[in-house]
């Protein structure tokens, strides 16, 4: 058996995995795991990863979760081009920092911005409480004035960073040029018809259908937990 | 100027990126920040870290932050034993995978048993309600199930896996025989002197003096944001 990955495109981690392989020509089985149907709680997936979460990588035997994990593993078994993890200790240093810090300072306020704006109200029918969301807001605000003053997160060419950063927020580009236009450089990089590809699922996110009562039910607490 | 190391010790990535570096004979000049009298917060820590959190090293003119990052920089600069990241892609993935899970799964229940329990009450002078610390410690207890049955962490010889973890968690280990076991092998592994070395500070936390009227305004929302 050959590479497997275990994604839905409605988690960023699973895009970055995506956008990853795709464009670097990792050849794949996409085996789609639809959070919103609650498939990452069945039983066959816990069997894969009894996290109940994706994404997940399996090579043969061998399985993999946590998107930076993976995606360090793809670069270096695939031998892709330098910029994504570069050689160069200092270059790989920075690389290693943003990953690093964007695990607690961004993803979870990005994690936080999508739930409460859309998937809590839209898909388990859960309002959120405008207070609430300003203070999602804001604090994604926060985290994102760290942003460097770069072309690209950690230099002058695209890397893993670049990746795994919350690309799709819209909100959070509106008034702020600097951070829109890195976005475009990621986007050109990646190649336009990919990057809308990998896109395609999140845009659509808010016309998703709500929940039907016992899978609310069941993924109401583990959304809070995870958002918390 | 040489390597030089910003580190309070009563900080688990402190610890970590400390022991580490003693133990492989790195040689470094240590840079005390002393937390509790707030010097993370003096002008002069900012043109270090203008995040104003410890770990930091600089390498010449080369700042970096981010325990995880500093961790590896050292290990490849230094060229330590193998087992500590291993070339291996899949043993290597293993590390990595667990350095991206303990972020937001183990080190934000670890902060927050520590600040919960001790830091909050002794030093800030903040009660904390037993409800509270209970939801917290439980939390930190559902993401320990989770922890392999391995001899350590990532496989059978000690990695950075096993430096980054909550070590010093003296309640975790009660009634965890198996957590407990692998605490020893760490010691064991690290250096009976060492571990006691590093461990010192954060041992005699419960006895902090508390802080004085002006720094408790100063630091209690950073702490509160930092362990919400
Ligand atoms: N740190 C992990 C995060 C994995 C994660 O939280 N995945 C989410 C989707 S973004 C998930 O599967 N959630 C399902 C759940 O927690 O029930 C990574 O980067 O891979
Ligand atoms: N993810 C960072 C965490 C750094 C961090 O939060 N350091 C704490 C001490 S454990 C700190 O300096 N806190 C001061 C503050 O946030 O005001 C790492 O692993 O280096």
């Amino acid at each position: 058996m050959g590479l497997e990955l275990y994604l839905d495109l409605l988690s960023q981690p699973c895009r970055a995995v995506y956008i990853f392989a795709k464009k670097n020509r990792i050849p794949f089985e996409l085996r789609t795991v639809d959070l919103r149907e609650g498939q990452h709680l069945s039983d066959a997936f816990a069997q894969v990863n009894p996290l109940q979460k994706v994404p997940v990588l399996k090579d043969g035997d061998f399985v993999l979760t946590e998107s930076v994990a993976i995606l360090l593993y793809l670069a270096r078994k695939y031998k892709v081009p330098d910029h994504w993890y570069p050689q160069d200790p200092q270059a790989c240093a920075r690389v290693d920092e943003y990953l690093a810090w964007q695990h607690t300072a961004l993803r979870r306020n990005c994690l936080r911005a999508l739930w409460h704006k859309v998937m809590l109200p839209v898909f388990l029918g859960e309002l959120v409480s405008p207070e609430t969301l300003a203070a999602t807001l804001a604090e994604l605000d926060m985290a994102l004035q760290f942003l460097q003053d770069k072309a690209f997160l950690t230099g002058p060419h695209i890397s893993l960073a670049d990746l795994v950063s919350c690309l799709h927020h819209a909100p959070v580009f509106k008034g702020r040029p600097k951070l829109a236009a890195w976005r475009q450089r990621v986007e050109a990089a990646v190649g336009e018809a990919l990057f809308q590809e990998a896109h395609e699922v999140i845009l659509k996110a808010k016309d998703s259908q709500p929940a039907d009562p016992t899978l609310k039910q069941k993924m109401l607490p583990k959304v809070l937990a995870m958002i918390q």
